[in-house]
């Protein structure tokens, strides 16, 4: 009896859980979506390599035509769907795996470490004290949506904290990093000029999360738009309201160097 | 040389990764903490066995007294400190966590995964859509905080889906379950009456999250009160505005039997 069984696979290789190794030992064919995520310290080849099973890399996941295929193929056999940080982030994935069920393919969801509670925790700020999660987006020509600064300034004003994910694109290899955020945000803010964020705001910068080579800045935005933080892959945390216990943990890394 | 070392263990056994696995062995001395989560289908003599390791557990978290033992215990060996879930998630770890780099401890975590994404991935929600995450209590005689019903109209009015997490003390074994979590807000909710949430409302019910025995039901508050959804974890979530696929995601899980 087949099954279509997505796993998360965390955010670096020894993220891999027990039940994921033996979901991917199990599986008959073992696919892979990595178009809007990465394993820190690992391109796609080295994952085949990691796992020690051949991995078919879906480019930009294709679920009209893809996902046929795969429904066809875990109605016979068990196929793993590996992503990175927890699995099901994606709309698609989501689509996928209803539309397995409708056609009577069990399915499965093997979760992963995510950088949603991952960032938080190597901050040092609460869970529970977070707002909406936003993605701020390279721009595309003289494009530049302004939504994500929407739901940071929404958060701000609730004193609520921001995770703010940035974009990546692991085909062309291009990746959005900690000054390149900072810098779209001072924009904003000077051109809309909100009290709730200005370039002075306290922010966050955060890279490689959960790797022994993380590193993590507290700085104003316009401070932000000038740090190298390394390789991806990036985040950033615009901080509301602080606990004494948040405090002491912005403190340290305002401090902190590399 | 030293280390305090923050484990997540996840949501079950086989949440496990080969971080974690790794620190664990390596340790001198290994604790764990689990006043506010536990993983399924495991108590703490259980964790032991399945860990091979002696596990000191601390019963509520003392950071004042418990704290400083383990930051000396960290100057000279490795010590492991776990908890269910990803780590971090207790404020008292993090009060602990930046005493102990002050006194020149160093100080790593190594995350698991999380109810956070695993609730959304399983029902079928988009991480990016949901508010500030709470929690409901049990009533400690007659007094029963709003806050939570406050966050979760809060996000209802954004068209935002709210995670809500439920008390738990495992000193006790009291959990509180899905059908107590309904009541309560159908409680709040009469007697408030904002049309943003009714007896009517929407909900999800999840009852171990990521288990093999899993079960999760979407159904009006009112009918949620009188779930049967077996032993726990559970959690709720109240939906926000639903894009297609999360419609598809719903209907599934209201149509769905165990």
């Amino acid at each position: 009896m087949g099954r279509l069984i997505f796993v998360g696979l965390g955010l670096r290789p020894t993220d891999l859980t027990q039940a994921a190794r033996e979901a991917i030992d199990s599986a008959d064919e073992v696919v892979a979506e990595f178009y809007t995520s990465k394993l820190v310290g690992m391109d796609p080849k080295q994952i085949a390599q990691w796992l020690e099973r051949p991995v078919r890399f879906l480019r930009r996941m294709n679920v009209e035509e893809e996902g046929e295929a795969l429904i066809e193929a875990a109605k016979v056999g068990v196929v793993c769907f590996l992503t990175g940080g927890d699995a099901m982030t994606a709309t698609t994935h989501n689509d996928l795996r209803f539309r397995a069920q409708k056609a009577g393919v069990e399915t499965e969801i093997i979760h992963g470490v995510s950088i949603v509670t991952a960032a938080a925790g190597q901050v040092g700020l609460q869970a529970y004290k977070f707002g909406r999660i936003t993605t701020l987006v390279m721009p595309h020509g003289d494009y530049l949506p302004k939504s994500p600064f929407d739901v940071i300034l929404n958060n701000r004003r609730q004193g609520l904290h921001s995770l703010v994910l940035l974009d990546l694109d692991t085909e062309t290899e291009r990746f959005m990093l900690v000054p390149d955020a900072a810098k779209q945000l001072v924009t904003f803010a000077r051109t809309w000029n909100d009290p709730a964020i200005t370039p002075e705001t306290l922010a966050v910068g955060c890279a490689r999360v959960g790797n022994p080579d993380q590193q993590i800045m507290a700085a104003p935005l316009v401070e932000l738009g000038a740090a190298d933080l390394g390789d991806p892959l990036h985040c950033l945390i615009i901080p509301g309201e602080l606990h004494f216990t948040e405090e002491d943990a912005i403190a340290y890394w305002k401090q902190k160097t590399y």
